[in-house]
């Protein structure tokens, strides 16, 4: 596994933990804007992983098909990019 | 415990398994969009149980501050509910 | 006018002057992420925006549907801001 | 002016018109919500420009910068691609 693969996994792993904290407030009944302020963490948290990998597909999938002669691959590679863009935002 | 939190923490084991399942893609180098896919999806997941979470915080803790006459209570339950707003959409 | 009404129309206008801006930028040929910048910029201050008019709609509407013994103000008061918030985040 | 320029330009006129109404709302003396309803219109405006502005450079800036032999010029392109992502959904 590359070492970018376990940072990835190990974020992953904190977000789990995470979600596990929640899990526990909710059950003893924590106070609601303690468990929002908890859940708006971990969607930072994803956040943050999620433009580690976009950065690695950028760099390594999106390069590839651009520079490849099929430009079906091509445009496969831009459609995506902005299918990602377009759901994060919407 | 009451069944809308049996029905908060049911959503939270779910997300969990979902933050599981892309553990398992990231270490098997699934490829970057499938991931972000999923991601995303959690992502809504959290959000609907947000959604779920402030409406329990205004139909009971809100409601209840707004009618006590203590107006650094009433004043401290607004300010709440602006700050969660605002981490939520910056 | 209010104060408060001063502010957000002047705000606004100051959104109006920025969108005018954008469009020279496009007509200009601008560079795409120069004006995805004052796009991202232009959403950043109707947020901004948004949290005053939502502040000033917690003080005074729903504070006062809170307080009415009318049940169906307060349920539709408490309803619109859960409309608001899952808008802006979805 | 491109066929694609001119749309971009037209959809930045049809928001500045938007921007417009809501100060006549605000000086009128509207319902917050229904405020908070138009801003809301306004901000998914801007971000289908947006996706169109991205989906404009992605097919010719980043493409082209890929595919030159500058590494440097490479690294900027996707660099911004992944500012404009972070600032987005941060």
């Amino acid at each position: 596994m590359s070492e970018e693969t376990v940072d990835l996994v190990k974020r992953l792993k904190i977000v789990e933990g995470h979600v596990r904290g929640v899990q526990r407030m909710v059950d003893e009944g924590a106070y609601c804007i303690d468990i929002l302020r908890q859940t708006l963490a971990i969607r930072r948290a994803l956040e943050k992983f999620d433009a580690l990998v976009l950065d690695r597909h950028l760099h390594h999938c999106v390069t590839e098909a651009i520079r490849s002669s099929d430009s079906a691959d091509q445009e496969r590679a831009l459609a995506e990019i902005l299918e990602i863009f377009a759901a994060t935002r919407a």
